[in-house]
């Protein structure tokens, strides 16, 4: 282990690379007890690091912050300033933890009463907590999810969603590949054919007929026609409260057609490879997903009422509700 | 014709039957110009009835009103005192038009203005028209229906139905068999069961199973299980003005599944013989309408959503949508 | 009887009265077969009386009325053009029925079907019935009620209501002394004093102490300081729809104090010989009624709660319910 | 005078016009005791007119009427039955009364009390009043205008206005060549010129320009370029009641220019000889009424606040309020 | 005093306690000034105390932290990491701060602009701060009270009290025993008795009648009978803004009965041992509180307005308003 | 440089200023690698600052702070505890910057993902950083602006606005000379006079006529009488979400009359000078803004609709936008 004496740079950047090779980098201001710490990786002034704690390889833990025993830190993980990583805190790989971000390990803390376990807060694989976020005890942020600066995190982030406020609500979902946040569509910009492609798996848009007359208005949807299917199964979602999120889940074979027949949501679908968000908020657009479709239903207008035809009866086992599992299925198919 | 000289009694009751027999009785104060009456029918004071007009038999014409030369009056009818029928009224058998009610047969009347043709205003077989209502030109009182005292109708009222107020709207109907009024019967009145038989045709109750959760709510429907078909097509009503009506039709081989997403509907089913109503008024009641059943829905809140799904694909060829048809039909029906 | 020849002036006006006096005079193109007719009374052109019918003195029957034989006419009453009194009416004396008004006696009337019995219409000494209204069968028009031009009367009406619409609904109440209708005073109109006389028997309102704080408003009353008795009962009235009308009685020994707490209601109060309404439509406004107080509350607020503080247990025996015993009782206790 | 003694034929039409010449046919069952009746005017069965009445040429009265002594009826009026005309009726030129509509003439009525003086009632000339209307003492019907079957009409009604409902409340106004109703245009019906023609006189559509941006919308309008005069008053109207009409009146010399600047309102401009619906409901849709341009303003949504911008200060000489002044200041115009 | 030199172990945790038996330890990188440590306190890594502190026995100061000269912390309280303390902040026995708490002391900040004095902040007895909290200058958070992770607290905190959010609200109340949160009951939770009692000193819940019926709602209550006292004064309360609390005081002798009559709130009712929150949502339901009671309303709904009817007329002297001071009377009740 | 080796006493006050004279003072337990530091400049324990940092004269940078190498600090600012100055921070004189404020410069951090360029963040001259606050990257903070504790600002903030919550909205203005908060004064605090000076620059409040009739109701403003000048242009701004601020511009030539039709909203006008704010809430409340006024409005209304009449035609130069260039004419005036 090497100790920096040199006058310290910009712990975010243009520190020459090429002198960063295997030895950790521990600023001699520091107290670190641990001996686990992985190579390249850089402790800056002022640090606490318990006996306890295993910190990767590649790893930035900027001046100021504290981090107890029973912590685990992945690789190329940053760690700005301000940060105390408690007992039971995992940051796992490509992890960002914002200047000031406060995490918690006692739903009611009391001075001098101890839970009997700490409680975990896990923070996925390239997930990112923004500068002076507070995140309660328990959660998980997931996958690639990002946490606005100063949000209040009281329940746990799905993958790839955008978080933001006190309490803490989706406001969005980071895009697939450029890892920036993605936009939501609506049917005004949609072609305005029968049936079109959205670009992600088979998912198809799908316009149908509203016929307005002086005695109310009428929708209609054909099955094997307008919807490629012969449904089993009907139902709708309503009384969503409007900070909820519904779906979260693939399936292995059913296919599933979406309309919105009151208000509006947000429809995100995901088929491992590319991410896309389209606003169901008529009652002429439909969404047909083909199995191995990753969907995420939000942003439910308080009125909303979405109405599900699917292809087959209940099947707890026909559902995937594990992102990673997806993942894993959808790169098997590949490979075969 | 014989002309009645001894001192009337309530024209509303208690002659003695016995001494009307064939001849029509006309009163001498009255100025009754046709000869077209029928036996035992009887003018009373006042009364002008001119050259054209054709009167069946055992009906009365109590004091003070006024037929024109283009009326026709069926048999058993009742007109009370100060009702004057112009040209183009039609009055079928066993109607009862109150004491002033008026007819109208010019939409935009003007002095020495005359339409080309006079509207004609039909009151079909049985229906009342109740004391000092007001029909709008070109309005046909559907057979059995009643319109309430002092009721301004504006448009036509379907079979049965009961209407009131200014303008008039549907209010109800009347049963089958009492010609009384019907209830309505919401959903707590209902059995448990997942399935009830409702005593109309083949017309069932279903109770559907409703999720909730923190998340929102879930309504389900599985086909061929819940309900007893498999659906070709769904269509949804919604912006359904409160005073209109839909349906008003049957199928000959459709069947039917009806169940208000939002808010709620009164759904009157009509087998040819009896009549019940029941209010949708809850996404876990769903209500199946076999073939050859009358259906109309009315009493629609402001913000009711029904989804229907039908077993077969759109065909005009299938509905009946003119209730005297309906009645043949499934009159031949029982024949057979 | 003496029978009118001569031509006819306007019956609503200045006819000489020195010529008319004892003899009931009838019009000779009339039909009259009751002998039943008081002194001075005038029955005009084209009129139809039934021999059954009782028709008091100094009553004016206008051209083109007819009168059933169950039908009884009390003292002083008028019947312009129109009018078909079926059987069951009766109209006491004084009573006004305008031009067109039309009377019922079958609630679900169908052609050649009669009810056992024809439902009885009353109309109270006093009361006007506008032209062209329509009473349904069974109502009871109040002693000096007056009922709106084209009004639809679908239920009674109270003593001195005044009501008009379709339905008809209560607008007002008419003024005990110029039967004139009275104005609403709403709370503007009071002096700012603690306790001030209404000027109707003892009745009393009372300023009471709000206070309004950041933690939202405060209404206080103290018990025979504030209010002069001490309570043994409280209730409060909520939920009211708009057009009903509560109280409606009097107290042999009961004080009651009303405060409304939210939104606002009309109280009318009467002693039997003025009458006077008061809107109550702010916490800090109460009204006192001591006993023998005919009151009533109506223009109730969607939202309003009104808070009734009583001296007295329930007690079935203190209430007085009609107002005609109100009236009575208030003369025994004049004369002693 | 002539009786009519042959069978009468239809009242409303085809009688042979040759045979009615001079004469007054008045016929032998009425009781018609006034000499003042002009040529060709036709009274039917069972009516009666009192001594005083004065009725023009070309009338028709149909069977069942009455009319009182201070009533004048011009020429070309239709009465049809059930009508009763009481003191203080005045009809002018081509008024048509539709069958039992039913005028008053005292506005709280009680039975022996009559007012000082009975109120009188006008219909304008080429007014109808449609069949079973009720018509509240001291009420004018404007020229041409146009009262529903069933109407209560409780104030007086403008000229060309169309009014129905309980109370009544205007619904539309008459084509000024057709005498049909007009149609009401709304902005999605112009040309998205910036300045058009409405085609009645010199009154021109404005579209302005609207800016929308994040932090809320901006409507613009300049005096002398997009506004063709500049503004020494501007005014606004809100809290308008929806049943009430403002305007009706033309200025002599005032220009004004109306844009709504929340909900909408509908405006109908007349120039004496054709008249046009305009409804303004959006903030880009201005209109600018040059001098003599009648304009009324209805339709009022709850939200409406109307932004009026006028040429010169206040001066009450400029108003012209009385539409047939209005109609002779055009008339004179032309002349010269 | 002993500087801790051997590695440091969770602060939160499992250190072997026999090992701190009297000396306060401070660990050689910190810079404490002061010399008032109580025993068995101990301060960590990068702690800086300026030399007028006074630090109670048995505290633990995490790393990073910072204490001002006028700031003075009791026995067996937390400080965690990041925490701030500047002059004027007082921590009473067994406070909890979590890390990144931010304390304040001036309302207007500006550079090198001091307030006169700086304003207190005072964490009562056993009050709990969540993670990442700020307080705002001048609160005091309540005995035994707890702040969420992430609050903003701009107002103090009454005892035992819950708040969450920014800016903070009260979100519920901490149990008394268990020092976990209380739910809230609603009506349905309990019996139907007429009377029961609550299990919170002499406490009593009240079913009352109410009566519906087609005019309306009727509840009532009897005093003596129903409610077990009569009363001298009556006082609502309405318009409470939805995040306010009202009440927080006991009485010396006065009984109240509270009842709900619109909307809801909810009643924490405490008698110095144990505690209990009922929610007074429906006017059936009363709460009758006997002296020594300390009680809280809060959670009104936007519409809610509160009834209370007091035994004794308003005595500024029979309020207790400090809950210590309640204590202290039911501590000397107790002993007598 | 001297560095400070007794005993610190408190960073916010008393520290005898005597012997503060020319060195900075500098903590030896801190890492100051930067030479770049003022005069009379504090830079206290465990404070880290890179080697490119500038820091002006008489700064206070408190224990624990954290300073990167593209920072500049003016003079006489203070920094408190637990603050990290990232590349891109920008605090100009005599700024304040509270605890644990937050600071960020990266959208959407990731590890290992650096922007092209940090955003740079600038809290102007005098501006306030409350305690906790976090704000987010690219955000100007005005000229003596307040930022409350705890918000989470996430745009920037004009001059001397307060804002507060999260994420931050504008609650009021400092006052110009007290730096105080600025009370704002609705209609009913001003006199009733047609016209009265504010006391700021040569604007005016105008009372207008609003005339109330059963029609609805009409406001009324006379130009060159009622408001000094004769319009050009007019413009109205309506649909303003309530958390946006409209306007912060002054004019060099144009004269603006504003008067909000509906709803309300808040008009700050600031001569350079004092400032004031006042709220429009009423129709006939104008505000009268002569040239060289520096004028916001914010605090709208759901439904505010704020008209305004200006004396000139758009012209894009005669907009003053930058708060300092308004300043600077203002003054070049006054030297003249």
């Amino acid at each position: 282990m090497k100790f920096i004496s040199e006058p310290t740079r910009s712990i975010n950047g243009n520190v020459d690379e090429a002198e960063l090779k295997d030895e950790p980098m521990i600023h001699p201001s520091s107290n670190v007890m641990t001996a686990c710490v992985g190579v390249n990786t850089r402790i800056w002034q002022y640090v606490v690091v318990l006996e306890g704690a295993r910190i990767g390889a590649d790893v930035n833990v900027c001046a100021h912050c504290y981090i107890e025993d029973d912590v685990v830190i992945g690789d190329r993980v940053t760690v700005k300033s301000g940060v105390y990583l408690w007992n039971g805190v995992r940051l796992e790989n490509d992890v960002f933890i914002g200047p000031n971000v406060t995490f918690t390990n006692d739903k009611y803390p009391r001075s001098k009463g101890y839970p009997q376990d700490f409680i975990a807060t896990v923070v996925e694989k390239g997930a990112s907590v923004g500068a002076g976020a507070v995140l309660l005890p328990g959660i998980t942020i997931g996958q690639g999810a990002m946490v606005g600066a100063g949000a209040v995190v009281t329940k746990s982030v799905p993958p790839y969603a955008i978080v933001a406020g006190s309490p803490a609500r989706i406001t969005g979902y980071v895009d697939g590949e450029s890892l920036g946040s993605i936009e939501t569509t609506d049917q005004s910009g949609f072609s305005n054919d029968a049936v079109s492609k959205l670009g992600v798996g088979g998912v198809t848009l799908h316009r149908l007929k509203i016929v307005h007359d002086m005695r109310g208005h009428l929708g209609v949807g054909e099955f094997t026609r307008d919807i490629p299917f012969s449904p089993k199964r009907y139902f709708f979602v309503f009384n969503v409260p409007s900070e909820k999120t519904r779906g979260e889940h693939a399936h292995h074979k059913c296919h599933q057609f979406l309309v919105c027949l009151v208000g509006g949501c947000a429809v995100v679908v995901d088929d491992g490879e590319s991410r896309r968000e389209v606003l169901l908020n008529s009652p002429d657009l439909g969404i047909c997903l083909p199995p191995l479709t990753w969907s995420t239903q939000y942003k439910y207008s308080r009125d909303a009422v979405l109405l599900v035809l699917a292809s087959d009866y209940y099947d707890a086992d026909d559902y995937i509700r594990n992102y990673r599992d997806f993942l894993n299925i959808i790169g098997d198919r590949k490979k075969t």
